[in-house]
């Protein structure tokens, strides 16, 4: 499954993150009216390797957001290597991680990941995606989203997106709620099944959808007015974001547990939340629509 | 380590239980004022048995607290017995949960489990205790608590408050923080080292601790003046809280992860809570006092 490819050094794609970092902070920036700027925040990693965590709270459409970068290497930790049984040998990892919250509960919440790992015994691969949680589920918005990430993954190759997609339903699940994070996305990890060049430029493909897609939400719904109950639903709503991050998530358990730089990772949860017991729902609401449609293998498309 | 003893049947203790629910939130509704009621709420487990959860929201001092009962029976999850390292037989198991976060930042959140576990092979213990967790540490508050505590304890064991309470450091502990969740308490778990009948009167003992305990905060605390910053911290407080509870509480993993009653598990989040990216905590402030608080080895007595 391992196809060993010089062209694509570990310097290159660690320098393509850092670039992707820099430009989608700056659209965010612009999108969101120039005025609030994310705050840089570099910092070293004692085992090799540090990054760059940008954070912009309390900007005009973006409540809190983070676009984080990184570079780790070193000796690969014992809990990686049972995880993933992989061989010993030290480590390379690098990547951008993406969470944003905004004010409005019309302007949808987004995530994307993307990473690439190698070893120095010749393992490697990427992982990624972008996944959209909005509020209130909407089918123009929904489908604008998996269309663009559709067209993304069809330039690389067709069987991309519908498996993908799916891989996105079943990781973004909350399962002691029985319902997904979100609309899902694309989701992929350890892709190694073709030349490293190949596969670099199709992240890079989903690293540039990131502005497009989520300039377009900000643009079309952060000036939609909205009412304390759409707001409260809202809180509701990233309760389950901090249920999701902190029970499920991969990077964001693996992370606590080998002791990575917890503001960081912690920097996807929300501003605030609201937990209600047996929070209620009225049919025939948007509240009521969305929840029912938070579940895995809707077609969008 | 078992020791057999059919004076006390599991049915006294199930009783003695759902008799303390009753008596707590009665206790809690008058210190509250008397205008807000708990909720009612029961429900039925289709493998065997259900629970009552009781939930006061939007009470004049507890914003939102769940006083929890259940008693379950039926075959023993392949997941406890793997975990525990039982035997399969069949289980029974009873317990009351308790959580409560009031609105005034000044009174403290409090916590109380008491369970009892047995199986039809004579396995059986008892488990639980009582931890704060002020959103300001306050040495007098905690002193009362702690000795409460310790008086509990030092009528059956001297050697019961020491031992638990390094137990409640160990076990409420935000490892990804490095910091207690609280001031700590009691934790025990696995009792069974003495006639069932003692230990039976010792859990009776610490439930008895708890309306005195939580009351003396209401009347004490509930009235104090707060600032818009102190109340802000005391969402940051409840943030950690969120995550203690979703990344290491055992009784809330194995309940999300043995399909457990959802609503009734989480009971425990706060209506609110609150997460910054680095919040500022300046010096010679009560909030770095209280910052400076958490960690473990404390003697407040």
């Amino acid at each position: 499954m391992q196809i060993l490819d010089e062209s694509i050094t570990k310097n290159t794609i660690k320098l393509w993150f850092l670039h992707l970092q820099d430009h989608i902070c700056r659209d965010l920036e612009k999108a969101d009216g120039g005025q609030i700027h994310f705050k840089v925040d570099p910092w070293e990693r004692a085992e090799g390797g540090g990054g760059r965590t940008n954070i912009m709270q309390n900007g005009n459409i973006i409540e809190k957001g983070g676009v984080a970068f990184s570079a780790v290497w070193g000796h690969t930790p014992e809990k990686i290597l049972a995880a993933l049984k992989l061989e010993n040998a030290d480590f390379f990892a690098t990547g951008i991680s993406i969470v944003l919250h905004p004010h409005n509960p019309h302007v949808p919440i987004i995530h994307m990941n993307l990473r690439y790992f190698e070893m120095t015994n010749g393992v490697w691969w990427f992982g990624g995606g972008i996944d959209l949680t909005p509020h209130f589920v909407v089918d123009e918005d929904a489908r604008f989203f998996h269309q663009k990430l559709k067209t993304a993954c069809d330039l690389h190759d067709e069987l991309y997106y519908p498996k993908f997609k799916n891989w996105a339903d079943d990781y973004f699940f909350i399962k002691h709620r029985n319902e997904t994070r979100g609309i899902g996305g694309i989701f992929f990890d350890q892709l190694n099944d073709r030349p490293k060049e190949d596969i670099f430029e199709f992240v890079k493909q989903v690293g540039q959808t990131f502005v497009p897609i989520y300039t377009h939400f900000m643009q079309k719904n952060s000036q939609k007015p909205f009412t304390d109950k759409e707001k409260k639903w809202q809180l509701v709503r990233r309760g389950r974001y901090v249920e999701f991050n902190l029970v499920y998530d991969k990077g964001t358990k693996f992370g606590l547990d080998t002791n990575g730089r917890t503001e960081s990772i912690l920097m996807s949860l929300p501003s605030e939340a609201h937990w209600e017991y047996q929070f209620p729902i009225l049919e025939n609401t948007p509240e009521y629509y969305t929840q029912s449609h938070l579940k895995k293998g809707i077609e969008w498309l």
